[in-house]
């Protein structure tokens, strides 16, 4: 806050501060945000708030400072599905423990799939109901880049975006390099067919590790005919490994774009008999808890999840600060970690 | 939204429509959210709005219709953990796809621990930064209740407040009957020394189921010494099902406040080679998707969730249409739900 209150000048915060028997400075405090008010004066000025139908109405406020105090973290995920992935929950958590320390609530937007969902969010993301936005697991259809290129709202991006990637603020990892890392951990091992589970077609950070894989195979003239896609869920990791096993039974690698993914693919290998790493050596992606956790332990790509998400939100109060959203972007390498699994 | 732009009277909309080269209704559309209005067009009036600087904003709009048109959706939970349970994303779910049918953006407020965060949050609210809040798994210690009673910001809780609560408006499931319920399945079957694994002594849902039982016991002259407490996770209902099993060796049944405790539970169980049901049977509580998936499957309270969301929405809507915050409850009846368990 700056501190200031635009209702210094209106008699009414006066007429709230009588009738709550406290000081003027008091009631500023406690319409304010309450820091440094006792419970009880809190209340009677709450109280004289109500009764007197004083709106310490952030309206007025904000044709002044034109702030809200309040950060928009979008997850422009359709599903339910979201929560249960730890990577969601580390970016909320880090998120808002970094903005708290600057003032900041953050309020969490689930961005449903449908038009109207869409235009709603836009329409208060443009009305300035928040100050800025992050932006978490970004898919390729979302128009949400685009807005916010145009709007010049300050934003920052968990991930590179899709589109605007010139002219947006963003933080990611180098989920090329990740790629080849995992897939020359198995080369090294003497792997002779290395397939991938990839991530999403739709979401970069699926793109780039396949990507990488690719190169790593190419650059060692091996096919790069092995490939199934799955979610990043359990589930999908499952079904995409069994796809492969079908297709190509020689394989005797996978390189797994995410370790939720890795979980299924390693139930799938448990059930066909297929001793991790001797029979088939696999790598995941994320390292957010799941990895060491798995029988075996997965060796496994560590995106810096908490440095991406703490800088995502220093390119954000960079822009608040400086009231510009002239971009920047800052990229991170990922660390492998090895473990049983490969 | 009202469907009225307070910028209509503004000679700036009219430069907007102008240099977007569309007419004004199309850039009062495009400015208020979007709907029906081409993506070419939205597109040329975020241009002409970012280069003209003209603020749509919510602060001249608020003036005159005090509407925001978001309600929060508060979750006092000071742990991440909050994802991984299904009452959460449910909650989410429901409540979202309700009130987008009303027009209205939810915005999560995660309010974890510390005086600070609650005072922003708070401030947040105070400010009248969403029309009105919906709050979820509320905990005694919160001031929440208190601070809602006292501002007259529409709201409605799911699940009962520990106080205030003929000031406020809530929807609950009569818990204590559910209780009441499970134990009876216990006592009908037979089991003659009947444990139970209650929730958090700090929730009304935990108190009151185990009010429930310890009614039942009571009827029927049993003791109501086997009591473990547990915090609705699955290792919390593993610790609690340990404790039990050394302190009571001779129970044959117990009554589980939630369905992810029993998960841990029955885990220790089959651990200490007791048969579910035979040597000691159970019963959860919640029926969100994780009962039916148990082995064996558990019989369990089902809590009408997508009624109790629902009716809460209700409640709020009806207060923000009425301009009145007048309370009214709601209380639903749990509903036996039948499996191999018990």
């Amino acid at each position: 806050m700056t501190g200031s209150d635009s209702g210094d000048t209106s008699p009414t915060l006066d007429a709230v501060a009588r009738l709550a028997g406290v000081s003027r400075a008091t009631a500023s405090r406690a319409v304010n945000g309450g820091s440094r008010v006792s419970p009880r004066a809190q209340k009677a000025v709450d109280e004289a708030v109500h009764r007197l139908g004083y709106t310490p109405n952030q309206a007025a406020r904000s044709l002044v400072t034109r702030r809200t105090q309040s950060i928009a973290l979008v997850v422009p995920e359709p599903d339910e599905r979201v929560f249960s992935d730890p990577f969601f929950a580390r970016t909320v958590h880090i998120v808002t423990r970094e903005l708290s320390d600057h003032d900041y609530q953050v309020v969490l937007l689930l961005a449903g799939s449908g038009d109207d969902q869409e235009a709603r969010m836009l329409r208060f993301l443009r009305n300035r109901q928040v100050d800025g936005a992050i932006v978490v697991s970004h898919h390729r259809g979302d128009s949400l880049p685009d807005h916010l290129a145009t709007l010049g709202l300050p934003s920052a991006f968990i991930g590179r975006p899709w589109c605007n990637t010139d002219r947006l603020s963003w933080v990611d990892t180098d989920n090329i390099s990740g790629g080849l890392k995992a897939a020359q951990v198995l080369l090294d091992r003497g792997c002779q067919r290395i397939a991938t589970i990839a991530g999403p077609e739709d979401m970069t950070v699926g793109v780039d590790r396949l990507l990488g894989w690719k190169q790593a195979m190419q650059s060692e003239g091996r096919p790069t005919d092995a490939v199934a896609y799955g979610d990043f869920t359990e589930e999908g990791g499952a079904l995409a490994c069994r796809q492969l096993l079908d297709k190509h039974p020689d394989l005797d690698g996978i390189v797994i774009a995410s370790d939720l993914m890795a979980v299924g693919a390693l139930r799938v290998l448990a059930a066909a008999d297929r001793h991790v790493p001797d029979d088939v050596a696999i790598t995941g992606a994320d390292d957010l808890g799941v990895a060491e956790r798995t029988d075996p332990p997965l060796t496994t790509l560590r995106s810096p999840l908490s440095d991406m998400a703490a800088e995502a939100v220093a390119l954000l109060l960079g822009q608040l600060d400086a009231g510009s959203t002239a971009p920047r972007r800052v990229v991170f390498a990922p660390d492998l970690v090895r473990r049983a699994s490969a």
